[in-house]
């Protein structure tokens, strides 16, 4: 591989071998598509002179299709990585200190799956302890729900505390307030580029043509309120009121050294969701409580893998759109140390977790700042980050 | 009331009383806004000279907000009533059969709710004989969820039957193929013009300074795929292959005459959910599948009210966006006669219903057409047609 020449992008896992795309803008300039590159920006725009990345979201780029991805990802790459690219680039580059990032994409439909067998064992321990864990159709299917696009937010703002409508198991009526549970969820999101028509279905083995890549999502929960409306239709409010996102969608073709083969399921899944390459990723995601980590959750454990989760999305002849998320749900592993919700690190809220400063938590307080970052193997030992998505409770004002 | 210059518009469903607002193209126009009266489109762009009419949603019309669609409103209706408005407008008429219909705007995110307690009940008593059939949160809250935006289409078009996982309830494992219990749901839908900000709420109050006006909604739901997929989630690819809404939004404004009082709610709904106005409406709503009337639904018996959903929806701060569409959840009566899906007509498939021709349906079959048709009291004693959502089930290529 050839050497970047950015100062500090090797090693940084921001180097060669990631090059993830973004939307900023300067002081002076309108929100445009760039390429994280070590501390700095390359500002795609004035680079590659071409008009999908002279706007304000990656859609267009993303609509593109798989030629265009891999084409531009080996022109970014050349001109990083060559001494003719730095004399054209160089000029090109911004600090990611004089770079405001802005949301990534413009999310069309929000699908959140509930892929991790240890966090839906965790809940179903919780919630229904007298029945088995895990549903009947749990290891048939990758359970899913619609999420709302619309409260899709970049990372780094403000979370409000959400009010809800609640009610405690001991109170005889509900009541309506701030949420008394407010909750993390680590999750991975993926990001659909290349549309699909109308009545087909998407296989398996077309993941890499529709979807580009992939972001951190951490999706905020009010646990209080999501027990008590979620009979029987499921998540609503408890969800709604934020998702964050991580700024920068990482290819599917960075993370070509983190593919690993998926758990093996058992039962074998139905002809549809049978894999036929390896789309299990051996991401380690880190979960920080402000200056505590809480949690590394092994996203490789995930029992469903993304490949599966794009199949039975579409297997009803749903239609996908440039900009869809379809996420992972919790990542959570076998130890408590791998536990990817407060919920379950709590178990709900029954046993608190210590941080740093001696304080504890059950839930999230106000003034939190909760941190999930990621990081995959790359070639030849180095780390492709994903970065990491972060947010910060406010009560309500 | 002022009189209609065009021929048959009075006494038609679409007289001055309603003007309803689509999209619709010529063979040598884009699409572009306009307003039913009678059998015709007024072409709004050419009539009224004002960009946001010149375009092919009417998101832009929507996002302008309450005082502009009064101000239309009054000016169209000027326009069509008098003699000075005939001789400008009258040349700006296009007969409907000239006109192809388009979605008439960009759904942003699609929530539906569970408002009938007939049919929840219904719901309950054929999913859960064993338990009471509301949920002990169903009488506090008005239960929803989140749908597919990229999924909700036009009226008039073909459905294709989804395919899908599913188990009967005799059976050992799934398996995967054409639903074999597809159906309809008759529902009413609010579409949201004025967009509210993120982490503020919409109070009962304010209902009609968001929603724009209303669509009939036909909720296309596979019941085997939604048995089988929806513990502990909530429905998902049961619904999101499609869902269709009646091309002409009728504004609120042309449902004052309807207005009613909601049923009384006991217990009381906690302060956010509390009515200030009248939001139950009298709409007769008509299901037919082919040529048979299967059932006239009554949407004043609706539990929960719009300004209600509304209220609940942004309770947690989630904001509103232009093009937001909620959808009652399907309307249904105390008597068979009423009930809005064939669920609860072929109470769940165990007693046919007969068509005119003599057959019998328990659910879909290939080539049925379903046409959920629905009308309003206007001033007068006149009647404002909502239209019809109609859809043909066809099987898979």
């Amino acid at each position: 591989m050839a050497t970047c020449w950015v100062p500090g992008a090797e090693g940084s896992g921001f180097g060669l071998d990631n090059l993830p795309y973004g939307v900023f803008s300067r002081a002076t300039t309108e929100p445009r598509v760039g390429v994280r590159i070590g501390e700095y920006v390359l500002d795609l725009a004035a680079a590659l002179r071409e008009p999908e990345f002279a706007q304000s979201s990656l859609n267009a780029f993303l609509a593109a299709g798989s030629t265009a991805w891999r084409s531009t990802r080996a022109k970014v790459g050349g001109m990083l990585g060559s001494e003719a690219g730095r004399r054209h680039a160089e000029e090109y580059l911004v600090p990611l200190t004089e770079a405001r990032l802005h949301l990534p994409f413009e999310v069309a439909d929000f699908v959140d799956f509930y892929c991790s067998e240890d966090h839906a064992s965790n809940v179903g321990r919780m919630f229904r302890p007298d029945q088995e864990p895990l549903k009947p159709n749990w290891r048939h299917l990758p359970v899913g729900y619609h999420g709302r696009s619309g409260t899709v937010v970049l990372s780094g703002g403000d979370i409000v505390r959400p009010h809800g409508q609640r009610k405690a198991p001991d109170a005889e009526l509900p009541s309506f307030g701030p949420s008394e549970r407010l909750d993390f969820e680590a999750e991975l999101g993926f990001v659909v580029g290349t549309p699909s028509r109308f009545g087909s279905s998407v296989t398996t083995a077309d993941f890499a043509e529709h979807v580009f890549g992939v972001v951190l999502v951490n999706d905020w929960s009010a646990r209080d309120i999501q027990a008590w409306e979620y009979v029987p239709l499921g998540p609503f409010l408890g969800k709604s009121f934020a998702t964050s996102i991580s700024p920068w969608v990482v290819p599917l073709d960075a993370l070509a050294a983190a593919r690993v083969p998926g758990p093996v399921q058992e039962p074998e899944p139905l002809p549809y969701l049978q894999r036929v390459a390896d789309w299990g990723l051996d991401l380690r995601m880190e979960v920080r409580v402000n200056d505590t980590v809480l949690s590394r959750p092994p996203y490789s454990r995930m029992y469903w893998t993304g490949d599966q989760m794009l199949a039975h999305l579409t297997s009803n002849g749903s239609p996908l759109r440039t900009g869809d998320l379809f996420a992972s749900g919790t990542v959570s592993g076998m130890d408590r140390a791998e536990r990817g919700s407060l919920l379950e690190l709590s178990w709900a809220g029954t046993d608190p977790v210590t941080l740093a400063d001696g304080s504890e938590r059950t839930f999230l307080a106000d003034g939190d700042t909760v941190t999930i970052g990621a990081s995959a193997p790359g070639a030849g030992g180095s780390q492709v980050s994903l970065g990491a998505v972060t947010g910060t409770v406010r009560p309500v004002a």
